[in-house]
């Protein structure tokens, strides 16, 4: 049985989820895709810490080291920023090395210069972890638009902002308590403010505006309101009247060419597809010209939604024979 | 250029959804799979009754016709019932034709079979538009299933008894009312008797359980229960409530190894994921051991949705090279 080599940098949340399901599923994987995957390298900025036992044999902080390794053909990205990120992938990526990546700072920015790069040297880009963590909107997407056109995206791409908004309406607590218990659960990060600011929605939104439009707007010229100001009073002034505070994420192609885009809170009613979507859920519609609008809703979030759709991507990429060489 | 040959089976509203989605389509088809596509043929019943100007000359009511054309290696079928249609998708494969199919009641009976024989022959059978119209539960679930384990799958896979619910619900219609009227607008067949029953939807969910369980429950077990039982009053009643009918297809499997499954009306609250899921709207919902709740909404009906998925599946059977021989 022929063994694929690959990579983890970060080893993070998610990091440590692709680890599990690459284990847990090994036997399974081997069979539908009839290859072996193994994690040769590990890349962390603290050797010295044993995040999963056994893994500190795997462990290096420099990158070389993870290119270095005979037969290495994959590297799962799931760093934080876009630096030292892109420069990694780019490494990789010339290496002849697949890559896939969780990191939407970076892709959003760097994406379609680190696909061109790929496209040179005939390796894949997986990047569906980018975007609203388990849901595939990012597959789902591709293969619509194989077809059809898109005209307009709108959803919610933010699990933390969209599990404050439900608790501060379920429970009545202040948005302060409610950022309180997403970060004691692990769904905000030390430092919240990509998320209560809207920035994280934000890069997501633009990485569906470059996959669906083929380009981006002036990021300066895009409104991005967080969810900071909204008050206890106001959200239950809001339940009062039916009505329920979300985070959208918006993006238009108008038909002379203009992209609109905006991120901000809003409020729906009932017959509304974002009124149900609570906790940290993420949701995603697209309006088509062909299939019409199509929505997707699904878990934003969490170690086992993003590891599992990177190792999809992972496999999809297998089924690609996408260059692979095999080494018995 | 290179050019694949098409035949299509079966010239209604889907059979002509295709026609005019590969016309109007044919230079970005082109462009981005590096193949032309030409319609050669197309089976009717009638062959004296030309459906769109300009095709009179491709129409037939033998499917050897079809299979005889030099260079043939694409089936689109979109015919009603098991028989003929398997008979002829079968005569496809064996003639190394790839098959993409919208038929339920064939592919929930002899899906099965008809993947074995394809298999066989090196072929691929597309059948994303058998279930749930527009909405790519197919391919979401087969990329899901990669990595993920199904549990449970639950949604309304039936646009006509959903259009209806929903009328009897906001226009205060009878059940005979918004029939006629979902008939009026080409929703409900002559025969309503499938949509109605829920014999239609138990189909679906019979061909999403072979996908997620790769088999089906005994169909004679299976309790369906339509909604024609439904009056005005208890559709008042429920709104008065907050609550509304959704006619439900579910499925899933036991820890036990067990499959249950069950086709019939259900209440809803204004929390539940199908509460807003209002006209001809497909949903489905999946339980997943990683990804944990996705959630699809999306056009369960109608001339495009469907023939657009099929233009898809068509689109992902060239992307995988498979086999396609390409004549200059």
């Amino acid at each position: 049985m022929a063994t694929i080599k690959a990579a983890i940098l970060g080893f993070g949340t998610v990091g440590q989820g692709i680890y599990h399901i690459l284990n847990e599923k090994r036997e399974e994987l081997r069979d539908k895709l009839g290859l072996e995957i193994e994690v040769a390298k590990i890349l962390v900025r603290d050797t010295t810490k044993e995040r999963i036992p056994g893994t500190a044999h795997l462990l290096t902080d420099n990158i070389d080291d993870c290119l270095s390794v005979k037969g290495i053909q994959v590297v799962f990205e799931a760093i934080v920023n876009e630096e030292p990120a892109f420069t990694y992938l780019k490494k990789a990526v010339e290496h002849k090395c697949h890559v896939i990546t969780a990191n939407k700072v970076m892709y959003a920015k760097r994406g379609p210069e680190l696909e061109q790069l790929a496209k040179q040297h005939g390796v894949f880009v997986g990047f569906e972890a980018t975007t609203a963590g388990g849901v595939p909107v990012i597959k789902t997407m591709k293969n619509i638009l194989l077809v059809n056109d898109v005209s307009r995206i709108q959803g919610i791409l933010n699990g933390t902002t969209n599990y404050i908004l439900t608790k501060m309406r379920a429970e009545g607590w202040t948005f302060e308590e409610a950022l309180k218990e997403a970060q004691a659960l692990g769904y905000a990060e030390a430092d919240p403010f990509n998320d209560i600011s809207g920035q994280d929605a934000f890069k997501k939104l633009m990485i569906l505006s470059s996959l669906a439009f083929d380009e981006q707007p002036n990021w300066a010229d895009v409104e991005v309101i967080g969810i900071d100001t909204i008050s206890a009073e106001q959200v239950a002034d809001a339940t009062e009247k039916g009505l329920r505070y979300r985070h959208v994420a918006e993006v238009e192609k108008y038909s002379d060419g203009t992209i609109y885009a905006r991120v901000a809170p809003m409020l729906v009613d009932k017959e509304h597809p974002l009124y149900p979507v609570d906790e940290v859920f993420n949701a995603v519609t697209m309006e088509t010209n062909y299939i019409g609008t199509l929505t997707l809703v699904g878990p934003g979030a969490g170690m086992y939604p993003t590891a599992s759709v990177m190792v999809e991507d992972y496999a999809e990429i297998i089924g690609k024979r996408a260059g692979f060489v095999v080494t018995i």
